[in-house]
């Protein structure tokens, strides 16, 4: 989602010309459970019942579409930046938990050590079964650029992407927070009944940190490709957990940080 | 920061070629205020203190070197993880109000509505009396990259910097998170007593987002230059609060969104 802004542009040289310009949308959004408020982020506005859906699943708070009867923008709340979710009866939600845990978020990182040791508790490490062609892998840069619909105009959004380990796109999503992108993949997944993602790929356009792999095991995904560079806490995590985590795929290379078994050559069954 | 790790590289036509490589160190601290946990962020090691002063600053708890006894390592964490602030008595701190404002960070972006309101209540608009000549701005990428220890071992690290009007360098700092980053520079100021940053420039290695903006305001630094695109919340915050807000920094090129008048095409006072 792309605004209109007004810009000086300046090149050495040359006078100063004023232009309309498109921007990358960001305003908060507040994601209710029952009415109560469990956050607020920072986002890009639109699909935000997947953002909300896939906040509610890497929380833990929800596993499957039926746990949640309804994610409904608030009638009330008239700039459109509020989402009540209905669960179902048998969701049960540990508000004092979850307010621990989103609490342990700041200037872009979810969690401490608190929080990778809930998560431990929680996810099973992946099974080691789902292999990757390198040539889908360099593949998939392109395909999210070419999916994303906001960036060429703006040059400010992050993507997230699922597609198949045969490189066939699922879902790309756009929004000024990374990790805001990959929740609003999941979600779209949670909300389809698509989940588990786990014979697809998460290919995003930006670093690869701790976080995003955790929301990626939260979805069952075997296979975590971006952009650029990954951070110590995510290769970790990645090897503790089986997921194959490539970095700086670019052009006709990448680099592999855990799970090189899981690239193949030729495909045979 | 950077630590090694294991890569397997991967370049179409050839064998994998296992090498170490280096790699952004991302691992959380805790922020304790009298020993009272109120923030975990994902970081890079290293200038913690600072880390912690520059939150507690763009927090609004501390306005200067006077409300700060100081800033320890927790000596029984020994994983050097968590950081403890010994406020002055004269520093009054609402821990309902953090919790509140901390809750509402979330994946990659500080606050919602109830906290624009609290930064509108609390922090004045600039006066708009510092000008800088657009030579100064575009030669601050090219500054802020060469101050950068571990970017060109890693490419996992952003960074931000602060320099006076006329491109002289205060201090630069990296971190996986970029508010991080910025929370270092601002920490620095704030610990060495050389705020406000109120004739001066951020510039940041990344996008120019709402929270980089604010956190800005709370240095009282009136032009902020980013090396990608700015936000539509960003923009309008720099308008509301007389910041220029510089965008896309790259070569002999920029784009201002906010305050074009502080430009001056030759330096007279």
């Amino acid at each position: 989602m792309a605004g209109r802004t007004r810009v000086w542009r300046y090149l050495e040289g040359s006078e100063l010309v004023v232009e309309n310009d498109e921007v990358a949308v960001e305003e908060p959004l507040e994601i209710r459970i029952a009415n109560r408020a469990v956050s607020i982020t920072m986002r890009t506005p639109g699909h935000d019942e997947e953002l909300a859906a896939g906040f509610l699943l890497t929380e833990g708070i929800v596993f499957g579409p039926r746990d949640i009867v309804r994610i409904d923008p608030c009638a009330h709340a008239r700039d459109g930046n509020v989402v009540n979710a209905i669960l179902a009866p048998h969701a049960k939600v540990d508000f004092e938990r979850l307010t621990r845990h989103v609490f342990a978020s700041s200037s872009c990182g979810l969690c401490g050590k608190a929080t990778i040791d809930a998560v431990r508790q929680r996810l099973e490490p992946l099974e080691g079964n789902v292999s990757i062609d390198p040539k889908v892998l360099l593949s998939l840069p392109q395909q999210l650029r070419e999916a994303q619909q906001a960036f060429d105009r703006t040059g400010g959004l992050h993507a997230a992407g699922i597609f198949t380990a045969d490189g066939q796109p699922v879902v790309v999503r756009e929004d000024v927070g990374r990790h805001n992108a990959v929740d609003k993949v999941l979600g779209f997944g949670l909300l389809r009944g698509l989940l588990p993602f786990d014979r697809h790929v998460l290919m995003v356009s930006s670093r690869g940190s701790f976080e995003i792999m955790q929301k990626a095991l939260a979805g069952r995904i075997p296979i975590v490709a971006a952009v650029s560079a990954p951070s110590s806490l995510a290769i970790e995590f990645a090897l503790e957990n089986g997921q194959m985590l490539v970095g700086f795929v670019r052009g006709n290379r990448m680099n592999i940080y855990s799970e090189p078994s899981r690239l193949i050559f030729s495909r045979q069954a």
